[in-house]
């Protein structure tokens, strides 16, 4: 049970004393959060930044560090790929259908650019270089990736394929870099800073307008003015298992949730009290692991009945959402020996056997569901095609070499990593709207606090960190005025 | 653009005159606000019933008129069937996960045979008959059917199939009767009745309780008092296209949309001003009428690549679901002459040809799938046997009649009706729910008002006039204070 819930808003008659007060508050010091602090305090406003940990980071820190960036980089230019804003926005705009939000991506893509230099600015470098191996981040410093399926079906036949997560130059993951460099980029801004402060609930005045926060620090309670707006910068709610559970039942399972101990969905709560709408709430990014390293994508994915699904070369995000809504969380990768690679850890068969058939038998397939999938994909094998589906030339070898083996990737049994999607609704500068579509005065959401920007699903690896440190900067500025 | 906005809540100490006051006010006059008005009515509580249109109905009118009811009603047994309400409950628990509200479920099916007495007692007759049509309400005056797939597979084997669609005893369409019913025994209750009075937004009092509504009726602002309660049983959001674009942007394509002008999505956003939680918001009824009749389940439905995606003998509104959701509208009804119909009203054949693999490329299917799937269907078809999708025995014959026929079920040619399942979060009767938790002091809201109170999906026909009747009565006891 929550000491003050998040929906007890305060009002601001309410409040006798202010521990202090700034132009803007921001609650939440991932991505979003330190880009909204750089771009308001770089406007000329006070800001003041609550943290309900000891030390800024958030769920940003743990991600690999990818940013989806696009529309003719210096890295896509220095790497020979030709991208435009246009050919983003396409590929933007039917990944995330039905449902895209166009206006959000046409800024996303305008600003894409801009953004890479901002960033490289804040002191993140980007290596102009290209790493081949698609939706996977370098073990190098090798920058560019495709990270979407941008170059796999059907969205190679939407738009021009390019490459656009953006690794920054560090060997490994790159997340824990990404937020030490963007902090101290924070670090240098005359900001106020006051850690282990859990923002608990808003402070409103007469007329519905955010004036402020209630904090809880050291066990004591104090109160924050904010003159000019509050931005909720605070994470989502994968780790809130109530909240979970009624809205993204699907991802209850998993056992690798992205979140940390902040993700509880408090800063979602708390906007919907000042008035914010809820977007989104059952769409969840899942990575299905077991697409890396890319080599595996010549197995085939199958569902309970024995038939593929999706094309095994697309992004591991794509095929994570589709085998974990679409088919429950029941599917087997299967894969011949010459495919197989032992000691990969996670990918132990469940089922080996000398034929399709015994496979089929053994795993409990529909009588003859098996061999059909794979005397049909073996056929059209034979010449490179995929004509089902589509899967890219050097991914298609017929499965022909004994023993065969299933992996079963069943949602109980395998990694699937999960992070929420839904959450406030916001506009095109991060401010909370009502169900009317009217803006909550003085209030912004943005990073996992907001629904991603987007629409549903999940375009690309990358576009978290692109969510929010582009309209985190877009909040931070239009909380202090400018624009 | 609303004139007085559903989130502009009306402080209490604003209002100067109210036009009339009672102890509940009922906003809405469908299946949802009638059982409401009757219970808090027979608690003895005064009632106001704000209805916008200039007679009750709703879109309840507009339905099939089927009831979903179980748990050993008279009409049940006097046909031979046996059920009981932990049979029921399995079934509804599993049809409507991920996700189930395995409490609200319990007390639906607790009391369903009662509600069954009650419903017969506002003067609704059920004639005790059975209708062997699965799915389809009789065209007569019988009553029973098996309305949600209980007998088809998966159902069939996670509970004893039971036919739970309860049609009111007249021939044809019902959902007019049933309300015309429904309607006789409101006015019997000694209510007010304020006709084309557009509830605009709520009251609330100091504290946040809902303290009445403002309602707009021929051009003139009024404003009502409730002592107790107020119920939103106003209707969901079907024919709001902005909300269906933000919410369940897939339905938006579909032609069909059950509801009225009503089904605005006012009475949801009044309850999020208040401080009410959304939930499901994504999900929709969706039934796909081309599986009617249901000799038709014969033929196989087939996804753009070629494969089946479900058992055709199972509820249409299950093959709806699932052909919009999860094959994107992107379907075909394979059959052959012996199971087609001419004749039949919105099933004319994009394609006929001599062959499956005539039809396989001249469909544009990918070279070699169409067959593969009526190869594997039609060899186990000869024994009867489905092993992929366990149709039943009965509508497994092999598809080998020439011609064959495609009919293009993609939604932007084929008639999907569609309805909004999303709503305000409720608890156990009805309270409107905070995002923590807590009910908002004197809000219920019932009906498509309120998220489908079983879970994700749509459990069966009849599931929706079960709600807002079951739930409508809990309501108005629990508005009254009556328990």
């Amino acid at each position: 049970m929550e000491r003050v819930r998040p929906t007890d808003l305060r009002p601001l008659s309410d409040v006798s004393r202010f521990a202090a007060e700034a132009d803007v508050i921001v609650v939440g010091l991932g991505c979003a959060g330190a880009s909204a602090l750089i771009e308001a305090s770089d406007a000329g406003a006070s800001v003041l930044l609550l943290e309900r940990a000891g030390g800024g980071g958030g769920t940003s820190a743990n991600s690999g560090g990818l940013v989806y960036l696009g529309g003719g980089t210096p890295v896509q230019k220095a790497s020979g790929f030709e991208d435009d804003p246009d050919e983003m926005f396409e590929f933007l705009v039917a990944v995330s259908s039905p449902g895209a939000d166009e206006d959000k991506i046409r800024l996303f893509c305008d600003g894409s650019v801009e953004h890479f230099h901002w960033l490289e600015a804040q002191g993140l470098p980007f290596k102009r270089s290209f790493h081949p191996e698609p939706s996977m981040e370098s073990a190098t410093d090798d920058c560019l990736v495709y990270s979407g399926g941008e170059d796999a079906w059907p969205w190679n036949e939407v738009a021009r394929p390019a490459p656009r997560g953006h690794k920054p130059q560090t060997p490994g993951k790159a997340g824990p870099f990404f937020m030490q460099r963007l902090l101290r980029a924070v670090e240098r801004r005359p900001a106020r800073f006051e850690w282990n402060a859990l923002v608990e609930t808003l402070v409103v005045d007469a007329d519905g307008r955010v004036a402020g926060v209630v904090a809880r620090r050291a066990g004591e309670e104090l109160c924050y003015r904010a003159r000019r707006g509050v931005v909720l910068a605070a994470g989502g709610f994968a780790m809130n298992p109530d909240m979970v559970r009624l809205h993204v039942p699907q991802i209850e399972p998993c056992v690798a949730k992205n979140g940390t101990e902040g993700d509880d969905g408090r800063g979602i709560r708390m906007g919907q009290a000042a008035g914010g709408d809820l977007l989104r709430m059952d769409q969840a990014e899942v990575a299905l692991p077991g697409t890396i390293p890319h080599r595996l994508s010549r197995g085939l994915y199958v569902n309970e009945h024995g038939q593929r699904f999706i094309n095994e070369d697309t992004y591991y995000g794509h095929i994570g959402i589709e085998a974990l809504f679409g088919q429950r969380g029941r599917v087997y990768l299967l894969l011949d020996d010459a495919v197989y690679e032992r000691g990969l850890v996670g990918l132990e068969p469940a089922h080996v056997a000398g034929t399709i058939a015994e496979l089929e038998s053994d795993a409990g397939f529909p009588r003859g569901a098996l061999q059909a999938t794979v005397e049909l994909y073996n056929r059209a094998a034979h010449t490179g095609e995929d004509p089902q589906h589509h899967k890219r030339r050097d991914c298609v070898v017929p499965l022909e070499t004994p023993p065969f083996a299933l992996v079963d990737c069943a949602v109980e049994r395998f990694v699937y990593a999960c992070m929420t999607l839904g959450g406030l609704r916001t506009g095109a500068s991060g401010e909370v709207l009502t169900p009317d579509g009217d803006a909550v005065p003085g209030l912004h959401a943005v990073g996992r606090t907001a629904a991603l920007f987007c629409g549903r699903g999940y375009a690309g690896s990358g576009i978290s960190l692109s969510d929010g440190t582009f309209f985190g900067r877009r909040a931070g500025r239009a909380a202090v005025g400018a624009t």
